[in-house]
């Protein structure tokens, strides 16, 4: 199931969707499941939003696959998931404008499947991760690269407001199989991989996390980018598909 | 005045602190205003919470005292605030046990003025700082400094639950007049500093911050601490103290 949050005729509203419409739902289905109020709306006359607004936290994954290691001028990927956080401030939905702040010069897209946490899990095992995830969404971890580098802690660079952008769906039945991540930069393809190429999995992420902090329902959890960041500027599109997900797209200004 | 959070008789409620009596009020004073409802509990008879839960951010500020900096084994303090987050899941309250993580062998104290935020602010001038700000209050940026080193990244070693103890209470008049910051472990002093030792103010540390994200009332900014920082182990009290904003206690366990 295809789950969107969106804005109709001044509304805003959960539905499911399905092919061409918006099945209204009667409630965030996070919390109140999944009955709909029997309205159905065009998805071509909604505005989607970020499918979720994490209350408490977006905990990223950094150095995640391999080559994106390399690239980054990394030797051996660290043996743990390596965590830091996003403010639920810097989230945008689909279409939603990244603002190129002043403060940097060098801002970058980071195409990330991203995965919804659906229940409060405390010291999860991997064997049991499953059991926590509402869905999966897909992100773009906007980063400015001059000052991750500049500041040794990753706050401010990933934490701009804007530089979250999720969606545009989640999807409560999302399969691995074969499923893969593209990042696309005025159609040109720049990040292209495998989701089999994560080295830490979803589970042992959520696992690891978990031991850490509570996870509540609505974190988000954006398990790493591959190989091929680079530049966004003014006027550029940038597009996140993953197998099965759709496209996330959002121009920069 | 002073805010204080409290539960009593299984009710939680925000009061006004009156020497030894909370008077009670209507709503949570940073959205609903001063309403009292007529009622006064004892201070006796409340359990205080945490003053302040944030729906968003909990913003910390490293490297803001040149004793600790040295202690750190750092030269020079950073010339900007240096920025990172606690997730909103870390925050206890005044008398709540802090939980020691068998996944570190050396957690430590960190004593710190913090700023509670009262409203929506995004590019707020230093000059400006103090109409968004809504009280203080005091807090213990509890760090597992073996993981700290380890992960580069703060993000686990300063985020495990309960590694962030708020209170007791909000002064919304808080003075900076001559007041000094002092840490106490089994009544040991270990930190002890005059506030006007901060490097970078209240009002720049703002300026800074709100530059790069929006602030939410209930936004939480940890301003740094001072030298004597040190392990605490099972048992231990820590009591956080700051002239005029009374005493910050946690044990661990």
């Amino acid at each position: 199931m295809k789950i969107a949050r969106f804005s109709h005729d001044g509304a805003i509203n959960f539905g499911i969707l399905d092919e061409t419409d918006l099945v209204v739902l009667a409630a965030d289905p996070m919390f109140g499941g999944f009955e709909t109020t029997g309205e159905r709306v065009p998805l071509a006359d909604a505005v989607l939003l970020a499918p979720v607004i994490p209350r408490s936290k977006v905990v990223c994954v950094g150095k995640n696959y391999a080559d994106h290691v390399k690239e980054m001028g990394g030797n051996e990927p660290p043996a743990e998931p390596l965590l830091f956080l996003k403010p639920n401030t810097s989230v945008i939905g689909p279409g939603d404008r990244i603002v190129l702040p002043a403060l940097s010069d060098q801002i970058e897209h980071e195409g990330e499947l991203a995965v919804v946490i659906g229940s409060v899990a405390k010291n999860v095992r991997a064997e049991d991760a499953d059991s926590v995830i509402f869905g999966y969404t897909i992100a773009n971890d906007v980063t400015a690269r001059d000052l991750q580098k500049k500041d040794g802690q990753w706050t401010r660079a990933k934490g701009f407001d804007t530089f979250c952008p999720l969606g545009p769906v989640i999807d409560t039945e999302f399969s691995f199989d074969g499923a893969s991540i593209e990042t696309r930069v005025n159609g040109d393809v720049r990040q292209q991989a495998p989701l089999s190429d994560m080295i830490h999995s979803v589970a042992d992420i959520i696992a690891y996390a978990s031991a850490v902090f509570t996870l509540l329902p609505g974190d988000v959890i954006l398990t790493g980018t591959p190989a091929g960041v680079g530049p966004i500027v003014s006027g550029d599109t940038v597009e996140v598909a993953v197998s099965g997900l759709g496209i996330l797209r959002n121009t920069a200004a």
